[in-house]
């Protein structure tokens, strides 16, 4: 494979999926789980910061035809997942997460992440006509995530 | 994030999950589609040759009460999923494959990694004496994944 040689900023895991859910809270006492739902979605697994417009226009998303555009061109839903362990690195038969954004810092790169996206998405024609969803996780919980795709066909981008 | 110097040779995808299931051929005429599936798997996504010892060995599984331990401590039924698409690097708005193994390296290395698989669980006493199994896709097909987890997880390891 291609040789790296940079600081590593952000990476981002996207996979098409016919159907996603997300469990945003779990059940507790009499409250039922709380889900997050998505239907012909990308899935974007997010560590630190991102460029929001890189990913929305990446040509990933398959039309009825096979042809591949951009999730915005598709127009597809969008469920975001946080995951701080996507940044772990391997020392010996451990991850180590030192690396990772700090928890305000996460959070807030996270938060402007998600409204830039919701912001790209509603400015979008397409999108906006088609009803398209912006979906998303909750930074620093534990999710739960219920995933079908018509083909793994996962993709990783570094920034 | 770290700095990265050196060429890439592989890329493994770690998720653990619930269960998960994996269509290896289409429904076609008469033929109803094949799966294979696992309960509190262990997926692998790869891409090119691995270190199947340093993936079978490094404590990403999660016990019940919390602790993490290998795959095979665990131990952990595995579903190996190979996905060329883990290895494409984004150019403009596509995403290009041109550093992935060619198609017959590709399908050795893939057979190879399944083999060494097999073979480290089969010699492993826990795996055996619990019937651990090992799953795994089809090296070229387009597959389909359903998977369940109990929070998304998800680890990369390049090599």
């Amino acid at each position: 494979m291609a040789e790296t040689s940079r600081m590593l900023q952000a990476r981002a895991l996207l996979q098409q999926c016919l159907h996603a859910r997300l469990q945003i809270r779990p059940a507790e006492g009499d409250a039922a789980a709380q889900w997050v739902e998505v239907t012909s979605a990308r899935q974007l697994s997010l560590s630190s910061g991102m460029r929001v417009n890189t990913l929305l226009n990446v040509k990933l998303s398959e039309t009825e035809n096979g042809k591949h555009v951009s999730i915005l061109d598709l127009p597809g839903n969008i469920l975001i997942i946080p995951q701080a362990t996507l940044g772990g690195r391997l020392k010996g038969r451990n991850m180590q997460y030192h690396s990772n954004s700090g928890k305000e810092e996460g959070l807030e790169l996270y938060s402007q992440f998600v409204t830039l996206c919701e912001k790209e998405v509603a400015a979008n024609s397409k999108c906006a006509e088609a009803g398209v969803v912006v979906e998303h996780g909750t930074y620093g919980n534990r999710q739960v995530l219920k995933l079908d795709t018509n083909g793994p066909f996962t993709h990783l981008i570094e920034f």
